[in-house]
């Protein structure tokens, strides 16, 4: 039951990939794991810097010799407006005076870096010759898609409307990720407002499916076998999971992070623009409150982001949940602590005998 | 496939209920069809009045000789600040010159007249012998449960969150019906602010089955045998369709309500408060745009409601689906325009085509 042409695409055993997760979850030992066991492994590549990406493939094909995924952000323009810092600014004082956190240096990203940085992750994929790239927040150019395409790797897209994996298909994707109202962390949206996107599974996966020609892997708050057979009904070929993993052991997820998971209910996972200046979904914490008045104000991702990078840094470190992005899909009560091989026997299992059942 | 313990209790052959859209798709045309099918149709009974419900219930039983059932809203207390209502007022002048609709009477609802309705309601029901009846907004009192099971009465409970769905298994609800965030019309959050209540049913029916005993019956976005076929491998044992049956022909959605759905997309149906005061899902128009910038300062449902009944009354009169309660799902790109016969008939056999092939 588990081979098909995303799988033959892959070249993996069971169509089941580890989402990346950007900003420490994927650690080496997590993507290595998931690709033995048979899944795909994705390094969540966004926040690193070419070297850190280099060097951290080739400490995965130390673990492995399966297949692994990269995926990367698209940049996108932004503007940096003083106002809009400023309020930003003057919201995020009492809480840097509460933690003791010094003014950031403020040295702001730009658009032109972004790109470079882009540029020279590509690079390192190709040169690394890894086989499988997805890329989160837009599509990249036709010459992106061009390049990778000669060097034989697999191109993957990520859509949470039906346009915008119709973008994803004409732009020559092998795959698209559709990413639904329940995943857990940034939201891929990308062509119209934020809000657009938030749409359930159960509604999104056979809307594009009855449009699309190229595989459609489905993502958000799948946790296990039920969800995985759930989306393949509806017309899914693949699953991404996200949470599900976060909380494993090889994850590089905070422990407070995992423990807040494992205890929370899904009616505690909000949708904030808090933490990055992009909608985001996690848990619901005092940071998520006090922001909330000003939200949609905030500067745009990435500059809140950066903004926001001391504070949760040092709020990880001083273990103050209540200021960490506690990022995680609408299903935390199906979180287990496993390792991945139990958490991947555990869900195969599952589907199987669901399967089976029938 | 489709015998279960919740055909047996509701003594149809396909586990599949017509959502009981309050307001007038549920025509005695449709949920006569419904039930004559094999399913189960449903009166939206919410805005009968007693008179309406009985005569109702009469014409049915000359149609079909099958179970059909009865859906009452559970009465909750509210108040009429002035300073809200003159907001509203404020807000709804331009669109009532612009409609030619004069100013309402203004003879607000109150709670006890609403109680008073519900009582009156719960009595015919018992009187015609109906066999089934569902709740939304809220869990009736003990005394009524007790009653209505004391006349062999099927009570079904609506429930958002784990949470809710909990309390509706101790109130002794012999069933639920759990409503994802895809959900068209009004949300049945009733524990708790709106808000959190939105969660897709690929989370919502997982987490809700693993902690409920009584079964469990899924409603939001789904359209056909895949969404059938999904949420049975979730943990649901049966579904409730509404924006499918909305489209039928038998329904007595208005047609421009009906086309609108047609040809809307997923991206365009959006969650309001502007035309009742309680938070409800439907495809954005000039009316939801106009009231947006104070959404959340709205008199509460059912103060908006009566407020801007006229409106909505004139606008369907004159065919301006700007200012009209387009009400529907995550799904409409599913939708299709077919006899109820015909819908049946499809989705019974997708559903059974899809068991055959996985």
């Amino acid at each position: 039951m588990w081979e098909n042409s995303l799988s033959r695409l892959l070249k993996i055993n069971y169509p089941i990939i580890q989402a990346p997760m950007a900003g420490g979850p994927t650690t080496t030992e997590l993507v290595a794991a998931v690709s033995t066991e048979g899944g795909l492994g994705m390094i969540g590549a966004g926040y690193l810097s070419p070297d850190q990406l280099r060097s951290q493939i080739q400490e995965i094909h130390k673990l492995t010799d399966k297949p692994f995924g990269i995926n990367l952000f698209v940049p996108k323009p932004y503007t940096a407006d003083g106002k809009t810092l400023r309020l930003a600014g003057d919201l995020l004082k009492p809480i840097r005076e509460e933690l003791q956190v010094g003014e950031d240096l403020l040295v702001l990203p730009t658009f032109e870096q972004d790109v470079k940085t882009f540029e020279e992750q590509l690079k390192i994929i190709i040169e690394e010759q890894i086989s499988i790239c997805s890329f989160t927040f837009g599509i990249p150019s036709p010459q992106v898609v061009t390049k990778l395409k000669e060097n034989s790797i697999v191109v993957i897209g990520t859509a949470t409307t039906v346009e915008e994996a119709i973008l994803n298909e004409k732009a020559g994707m092998d795959a698209v990720v559709v990413q639904g109202a329940e995943a857990g962390g940034h939201r891929g949206t990308f062509y119209g407002h934020e809000d657009r996107g938030l749409i359930g599974l159960m509604s999104l996966i056979p809307q594009v499916f009855d449009v699309l020609d190229i595989p459609l892997i489905a993502a958000g708050g799948i946790m296990d076998g039920r969800g995985i057979m759930a989306a393949k009904c509806l017309g899914a070929i693949g699953v991404q999971m996200g949470t599900a993993f976060l909380v494993c052991k090889e994850s590089g997820a905070n422990a407070l992070h995992k423990e807040a998971i494992m205890e929370a209910t899904e009616d505690q996972v909000v949708l904030t623009r808090a933490f990055s200046g992009k909608m985001a979904r996690g848990l619901n914490n005092g940071f998520i409150e006090i922001m909330s008045q000003k939200e949609e104000e905030l500067p745009d991702y990435p500059l809140q982001n950066e903004l926001t990078k001391a504070i949760r840094k040092n709020a990880a470190a001083k273990g103050s949940t209540e200021y960490m992005s506690l990022w995680s899909g609408q299903s935390p009560r199906l979180a287990k602590k496993l390792t991945v091989r139990q958490l991947m026997n555990k869900i195969i299992l599952e589907a199987e005998t669901l399967h089976s059942k029938l």
